[in-house]
């Protein structure tokens, strides 16, 4: 949580005098950098920045909209702690979905929950009792998915352990909205059961991947990851249980990031400042 | 380092009562366990156990040994802390055989390194300043590297970042005896340059695998993983100077396991007691 | 979760064929062994066993008793499975009581919550949401505390973020009986409000650590420890939002190990077994 | 490694717009930042802030001065990949030794290391087989160890597990250049025999931590920390074993942040930007 009014995000071409411009045009305004980072991709040529301020924010827009057209800068100027209208996507398994409602609630996650979206009806209680809407959508009814992003308003899809393989077309409607948890350390096992993949391998250490849903299955870009030591005593279902605390942690981390406008998609690839 | 002077390894199809007829054997003859572990495998049905113990191997062999075959029980007494004599392969990268030359003259790797053998003569001093001699053996040369292994008398082959690839034929002359460290997180990642592999698919996590060698190029039964946190700041070169960190680590640990005869290798997985 | 139908502790003097008796009486009764760990402590000279077994665990005892008795082996035989009846208690502070109803409930942590326990009724819905009696006890009114252990039949009690201290009188009534989660790495930052003296002393990582309560405050056995790596723009309230995480995984895995009968307590030492 | 020419550091009371100055100077005189990273301690009211740049340096620093004075900042500009002049003292352990003259050797770690200082010779073979001119210091003699600092040029003083304590006296004449590895995680088990210290408190976890060596024994400002997970079948001499690893680990990551002029010190705090 900042103390930050704004937070000012930039992504253009690298070329000379950035910071500069965009920090003397915060200034000139009365904007008081309470957290600032950036990037300069040396391999793609490209330059990130992430502001955090307090100040005038239309005043800081109108002066900068005019430089920011002038140096191609692609920008937008956000308001902090806006908790991000959201839309939560589940199937049968609760952790993921119990660990968002508990934690946007409690004020740590900065996430307005509008609606609880489901192919299965096991965790309409669980919605229920988290005061948050409860849909039941048919598994392969992308209409009726669309209607419901549509219909709650939400600027962020969620795949808390979704079973559900969206189509190509779908994922091209919401790029970089939709943040999926994915149960390995991807690029490896990708593709379903990958516990029992990952046990039939016998690998010392298994993980979860969060990452943004393109139409490539597995391969969006990568958001967060974590692992954790497992050993040969763990049967598949040992690895599952283990799995789940580490798919949690690392889904919330990555919601985090999103809430707090610090992702910033190229390409294949995501920077976080 | 242990006390005991003998390690009992046993390793056979699960049945009742092989604990205590192990360790009662043991208790008859006088053995001392120091330490022991155990571990049935409840998918493959197999058992496996280690135990170092002190007292009289010879007795405990004699009596074990009629027992051992009516129970179709696999099993090695082995001297502990006898080093196991090593051949190291390399190629240009030292980082790996610089540390395992430090920890075994140290001490504190129970390896009897008996050779140093190379596809380039990069490495010929580091070989002459801790005194073990170095072989030059051209790229695909099998016959030669045959020949090393054999007249060093190298229980174990350790392939410290040695670049060449060994054909299937070589492979199966030394089962569950070549260990080998590639710098990913097997199975991700597997073949030529996986830290641009890395870089390119944005991952967050790096990491190195120890496997034993097969005639599967990178589909060895592991012996040991472990991983570290890298973010987009560090491009190839970062996550190839962060990673040899870890190979270093990773492959010292897999060593310490072959040494201390912890690994037992049940088709592709291994066990670690 | 274990197959196996009983647990057998064994805690005595190190002496020679403990291994070969206990598992051979194991074996004639006709128990299979499913997972068994031991360990020698040199330094104490102490020896400790854990065997989960399937099998007539009446026929084992009547066995066991008089050898257990001629050598001087504490032991119990508890039932695997069986969920520990529990009594939480909390203050303000909800994120470890939380993920233990929670995980209680969802069957992966073997209690059987009886009643949560409080010094503030702030968490009186919490507990009503899960269907557990709510108790608000005043501060420093341990005979109220008492009589809630005995009529809930607690066996053991969690201090889940309870900011009160309990006396060493009312301690020693529970010995190895009460956990609890301090939220901080000890033995550093013991006391008050340990994550601003963490902020203060410009450490690196935090931490939190899981011990059983004795008379000495903060320094009772540790049962399971954890870490965390934070930076210096992470002010105090930084740390504590991050150390909430760590001390809630900490103490959950205590309660397993706890649950699953695993921890072995010996002086001001635990063995995990 | 960077491709810049030069790292510019500032420090100073925090006010508006200052990143908008120090970047603006630098474009004016045509600096072309690399990396650039800043930090606003809200509790302390300091703002710190590093840029590493390609361009003119001495055109920038005859920009620079006059504006830094007005504005009351503490900068130095440093050429980048200079070799930090640099004398290790050692006692009888050789692990964080042999890391450090690995790494620098190799490239990895960009130090000029101009001696090694030791109160016993059990390290001069090894400080001539690196071709570095060894230095026997007697306990105590703190007069001989001035004039070996001055001799060498060194501005960095590494105390490579030297187990002598330095006197407040002499550790003034250095402040923040003297950077020493302790062998806990302090502030948990300060002074002599940590890991028995720890072995005996029975912790889950241990660590290391890098700190600049100031009059208070043990409690100067921490730079790095890691910790490791260990259990209770490592005896004092296992739980050595492993630390030796995580110190040699921790002291090169203080000394890469120290040689990339990463580390800014502020009152008993670092920041590491």
């Amino acid at each position: 949580m900042t103390k930050a009014a704004h937070i000012l995000r930039v992504a253009c071409p690298d070329q000379p005098g950035l910071v500069a411009r965009v920090t003397q045009c915060l200034f000139e305004n009365g904007g008081n950098i309470e957290d600032a980072a950036q990037f300069n991709d040396n391999l793609s040529g490209h330059f990130f920045m992430r502001v955090a301020f307090t100040g005038d924010g239309a005043a800081f827009s109108k002066s900068f909209a005019p430089l920011a057209k002038s140096l191609s800068i692609d920008w937008q100027l956000i308001p902090a702690n806006a908790p991000v209208k959201t839309l939560v996507l589940v199937s049968r398994e609760d952790h993921c979905l119990h660990d968002i409602l508990y934690h946007a609630k409690a004020g740590h996650l900065p996430l307005d929950i509008r609606a609880v979206g489901a192919n299965h009806d096991t965790m309409k209680e669980q919605a229920a009792r988290a005061d948050i809407p409860f849909h039941l959508v048919p598994a392969k009814d992308e209409t009726a998915l669309r209607k419901l992003v549509e219909s709650t308003g939400a600027e962020l899809v969620v795949l808390a352990r979704y079973m559900q393989i969206l189509s190509g077309d779908f994922c091209k409607l919401y790029p970089g909205r939709i943040i999926n948890i994915h149960h390995s350390f991807l690029p490896g096992f990708k593709g379903a059961k990958p516990y029992h993949q990952a046990y039939a391998r016998g690998v010392k250490i298994i993980g979860a991947t969060a990452h943004f849903v393109t139409a490539d299955l597995d391969e969006g870009p990568i958001i967060e990851q974590d692992t954790v030591r497992v050993n040969h005593s763990m049967g598949p279902e040992g690895l599952k249980r283990i799995g789940r605390d580490i798919e949690t942690r690392v889904l919330r981390r990555a919601l985090e990031y999103y809430a707090e406008r610090r992702i910033f998609l190229h390409g294949n690839h995501t920077v976080i400042l």
